[in-house]
């Protein structure tokens, strides 16, 4: 798939193929940028992308008894069979976008699920609540990252999709954020699954003496450790993978999107391999999306995860490649171009 | 297809059935509202939306040799060619969304191109300029009507795009916009294909005259017949029909939204059969949207027409659709709701 231009002969010939296309020029805006980043990504004129998988990781988080949610920390596991009974969002999204669903558990509370098509990758049952001290071990790090990075490269899919389920992990994500950037705690915390404005205060307040037990600033790796959930490291190190191997990585909502910000700086794969899809309405994630530079293909004030923001935006990604694939120029189609 | 329930006892099982999927209350957002509206305009809660078809309605308008576009008007016919042959974006992305697509020749200048697969309802070989009289006679106007009409409900599709092309048709749409509301025409003039800073004033001048000849506001009929285009009536037309038929109208952008303004006040079918798909660059239709009432499912930055805002919206529409006949509940699933 990848064609022989290198840096500015590609941007060049890139650049020319859009505009030669049967269209006033710049016409289909956002599509066009969007087709440009897929063809850096993929390093061809001609960029495959059809087939898509969305990958689900759940976990539990320690600090989700703290009542830092509007939900019973039981709910992580109903979801997971919900998820593996196709009746969730993301399943109904997946069938209607034509996009293939897995299930990986990485760490859900409770005994292991057993659950038939379920892929388990257990790192616990849950984090350690990092109200006290590190969610998880430098060794538990490194099995979620590595469990991460095999299932981010399995079957040849053109674009890999990230979703999560875990009641307290916008908790965790927040702190993660706010290790990684100079993002003020208060920009971070949201209402995740409905909490009120006084439960947004409770969790705020819970979150900042869990953050005064650290340094202002970590690097990723010790801010998963400290502060992160088994979903988001392994979901981490599937990004990074995918990335590298030249795959479209598709970043959902706040949590996928605090792993691909630690992704993003653990290699030195494209950034381009990396599309947001969906501004989310938890309130921390605009405010991380404008600290990475980078805007959402969507807003549809949706707030679930799961990965239903990765799925809507698949068919404009699938789009806009098939735009630079298969639109005729001016040229093929004889049409002319401006009087 | 049509649930025995009415007026407000609909409302409420609708509410309560979107409530008790599996997700926090409103976690999806805009796609919730969009699901109630497929409901409404179908009236089932069941609604079914798998099936789409674009029409394309093509016509050439006397206005474009003044000098209001970047284009020459030879393109309208050369485009009609593209789509026939599948190479333009309309066709790249109903391919790649699984939508159908047809091409009507509603007036497009010159002899009739007689091309294999074009739907062929001429009414004219472009309409007359409006500069100095009536775009249409009133037989043009219903002839374009009652053509749309029919085509509107040919065959059983659940959703209907409607997308245009024609040299000149955002000069005729801010006109007709123009006699329609209260907005200026300062708001309602664009770039259309791309005019430079002195081509948007020269344009603005031009329809400025081209106002003044009528009074300050005109009816729905009569603004099309002063300054309406061909497949702007046509397209009305079909709008009209599908709305009553219960399809779902999916309205792409600033020509299609003028026609869409002209068939909700000709019909006393459901407003929410149309769908307002993606908010154009074109600088006229977010104002027309405003004057509306309604929010555009997309944001591309996109102002090509073609239907191409429509295609992109429809896997959205029919996600939704797709949440509200096939997610679970917390009953059938087993999840506990809020702590």
């Amino acid at each position: 798939m990848r064609d022989a231009l290198a840096g500015s002969d590609f941007e060049t010939a890139l650049r020319r193929k859009i505009d030669g296309k049967t269209k006033p020029l710049g016409a289909l805006g956002r599509v066009e940028s969007l087709a440009a980043q897929i063809a850096r990504a993929r390093q061809s004129l001609e960029p495959q992308l059809e087939s898509c998988c969305l990958t689900i990781f759940a976990a539990d988080h320690g600090v989700a008894t703290a009542g830092v949610s509007a939900y019973p920390q039981e709910v992580t596991r109903q979801m997971v069979l919900n998820f593996l009974s196709g009746g969730a969002a993301a399943n109904v999204f997946a069938r209607s976008a034509g996009v293939s669903l897995r299930v990986v558990d990485a760490g859900v509370a409770g005994p292991p699920l057993g659950a038939e098509g379920l892929i388990e990758r257990r790192i616990g049952a849950g984090t350690a609540s990092f109200l006290s001290g590190p969610a998880m071990s430098p060794r538990q790090l490194d099995q979620a990252l590595e469990a991460g990075r095999a299932l981010g490269t399995q079957e040849a899919w053109d674009a890999v999709a990230f979703g999560e389920m875990g009641i307290g992990n916008t908790s965790s994500a927040a702190l993660v954020a706010h290790k990684l950037t100079d993002l003020a705690l208060d920009h971070l915390v949201g209402r995740g699954t409905g909490l009120d404005d006084a439960g947004v205060s409770r969790k705020h307040d819970i979150l900042a003496r869990a953050a005064d037990r650290t340094a202002r600033h970590l690097s990723p790796l010790n801010a998963l450790e400290e502060y992160g959930g088994f979903e988001m490291a392994m979901m981490a190190g599937a990004m990074i993978s995918a990335a590298e191997a030249g795959r479209v990585v598709i970043v959902d909502g706040f949590i996928a999107t605090a792993a691909a910000m630690i992704a993003l700086r653990e290699t030195t794969a494209l950034p381009d391999a990396f599309v947001f899809a969906h501004v989310s309405a938890e309130s921390g994630h605009a405010p991380l999306l404008y600290d990475l530079g980078r805007e959402a293909v969507l807003d549809l004030d949706m707030r679930l995860g799961e990965g239903t923001g990765a799925l809507l935006a698949w068919p404009i990604l699938k789009a806009a490649a098939a735009m630079l694939r298969d639109m005729a120029s001016f040229d093929s189609a004889g049409v002319s171009g401006p009087a």
